[in-house]
């Protein structure tokens, strides 16, 4: 066993501050007592500032993917058309739900590696008008690309069809504007940008999205979200919740005001353009285009075989990295950069990545000019607008 | 704001011992990586011993009721008939699942204060062949009534139905012989006896309930056990588990093993009895019989009004007990005495009930008495058969 200190750099779980983590270590509390009724309301309230949503925000006990089925639960019947824009295992996540719901599946399927064209949508949608929903996902993290969801919000915007997102691996990290860009249901989850341990999963719904769940005949109790309405009103959870996790979002929320959310995404990208930097100076090549690059996860598709041995080997040296999943599991690899991570991290991360291969400061040195350089635009009061993008 | 420490003496979720506190405040790990899977896999293994078990126990991420509602979308189809014994508000969510996946229901409905008849069950069974699952509840936890499981589990003898159990207020502080008495599903959860924060629920599965698992088809993903079966074989979760959960109930199943589970049942028995005989010196009348007396949450319907303010005023003075639920709002108390809860305990919350009431020392005084006569036939090596039944 080596030293037992990780950086863990996967797309999530992600490293919990220590300050979160003592405020979860809090002794239990009765989930029915006005200590945590205050606690539960404040952090359903202060997450509409994350959500930038007037809209009701739930909490699910469950992974982020407990949100997603609720979404599909509460607002699909069977044989409804869907639209599912699918790039990823994330987005074929969506696609999976829905057909075990037993919608009528239709698939836009978009390469691994880049971002949908908002167009396609629009023009699918034109063709096929019985779309009752699009299902689409804003940061695919088992490739590392960032939707437009303000151009597939705009796609839209001539059609019925409800629009919900999975920002599971981006919101709190990246701007996600609920209202603004006309988005129904927005699903999350405590243990990616949001600082918390896994275990707690968050939905908003628009009024639309309200009204389209009484007409919905899908069975579901842990799931329905109507039961979740009725109890947010008496400010109570429905079911036992995840408590502790519920004391650490609330420091955690602590800790993103008090940085400030805008600065929060201009440090994603930082951290973003650091990392790509690093690994153009070692010559790894990055799965995804500038474009549609990521400011939470970034892949790799090395030109050297043997991969899981290579993130066993960096394991060793205390960095935790992920491996490829779906059809790209043994072709790439990916970093983390989300939640409790800083430059300093990422300069850790890619020394570790560059000793491994030999090549000596290289990737740090490259990181540290973007980082310097983004220093230098926020000092000039520019705020940071990315590098590489 | 009264001096902030409270003994928590509701049914749950329980006080977490600063041991598990600490051991879920670990740093977070890849869900992925080889400390997560030996956590995972070690705390699934040990709980057979508490499920008394050689079937598959699978984790979910959700609270106890997302393992019973993971029984039925696994289990029944639309228009089975299951049997479902309500005598309380868990019973009653079982009938709510069942109905809400489309079932035919039918209800066993037994006084909310007793436990069902086992005769009662067989002679429905005989003349309802069709049923195919049959739902009860070990611990009715809003009435502080044990149910018979083996005597149920005898009247189900003669039948094809499964038979499955919500156990969540009882495993791990009560005997469950899963495999002696037949039960295919038992449900639970971590944050009862199992002394651990919420977020972790349990369920065990037999052979013949997998083989079901295979001709159902209501719509299911998060809850799809089959998912769950194919990622244990690879010794993975298939969607991002309670991480900090899992840490924390390794070392809760440490203090269980290290005190005995046979111990620990003696144990949940003598605070049964210790809350019982207190309470009955204050002449507060008992909700249960002996017969049924629950060893890990007693029920209290007193002749004063205003049971609220009772507990208001309780809380204040540091403890925190329960109201009632369902049709026992506002008519009942509950004091919950699982998992992380010692005879001093019980002594402490009997002391602060007393000196609101004004009959200083009686109920302590009539506890304690309880607990030297258990010592006694405990150091006599008899073991602890229980006071009052």
């Amino acid at each position: 066993m080596a030293f037992d200190r990780q950086q863990l750099r996967i797309p999530g779980p992600t490293p919990v501050p220590p300050q979160v983590v003592s405020a979860g270590a809090r002794p239990m509390v009765n989930h029915r007592g006005p200590v945590f009724k205050s606690t539960m309301m404040n952090v359903l309230e202060r997450l509409k500032k994350l959500f930038k949503t007037q809209n009701t925000i739930l909490a699910l006990t469950g992974s982020g993917t407990s949100a997603m089925e609720a979404s599909v639960a509460n607002l699909i019947n069977v044989n409804d058309e869907v639209l599912v824009l699918v790039g990823g295992t994330f987005g074929d996540r969506w696609a999976k739900i829905c057909s075990a719901y037993q919608a009528q599946v239709h698939i836009l399927e978009y390469p691994w590696g880049e971002g949908v064209e908002p167009q396609q949508v629009a023009d699918f949608l034109r063709r096929n008008p019985r779309i009752t929903a699009v299902f689409a996902t804003h940061n695919e993290s088992s490739t590392g690309v960032l939707n437009d969801l303000q151009g597939i919000g705009a796609a839209l915007a001539d059609s019925d069809a409800l629009y919900i997102v999975d920002a599971v691996s981006s919101l709190g990290g990246v701007d996600v504007r609920t209202d603004q860009w006309g988005i129904d249901v927005v699903c999350t989850a405590s243990q990616k940008c949001l600082m918390s341990p896994p275990g707690l999963a968050f939905i908003s719904l628009s009024e639309r999205a309200k009204q389209r769940m009484a007409q919905v005949s899908s069975p579901r109790f842990y799931f329905d979200l109507r039961i979740y309405m009725e109890w947010l009103a008496k400010e109570e959870p429905p079911f036992t919740p995840n408590v502790a996790c519920f004391f650490a979002m609330e420091k955690a929320l602590d800790l993103i005001e008090s940085e400030g959310l805008e600065q929060v995404f201009a440090r994603h990208m930082i951290l973003r353009d650091m990392v790509r930097a690093g690994l153009r100076a070692l010559d790894l090549p990055l799965l995804v285009a500038d474009k549609w690059a990521s400011p939470t996860v970034t892949a790799v598709k090395p030109k050297f075989d043997n991969i899981g041995r290579f993130l066993a080997e960096l394991r060793d040296t205390g960095v935790e990295l992920a491996g490829g999943q779906g059809r790209l599991s043994g072709e790439i690899f990916r970093i983390g950069h989300m939640g409790n991570a800083s430059p300093l991290d990422m300069l850790t991360t890619l020394a570790a990545i560059e000793a491994r291969l030999g090549s000596h400061g290289q990737a740090v040195a490259a990181a540290e000019q973007v980082w310097s350089r983004a220093q230098q635009e926020q000092r000039g009061g520019q705020g940071y607008e990315g590098d590489s993008v």
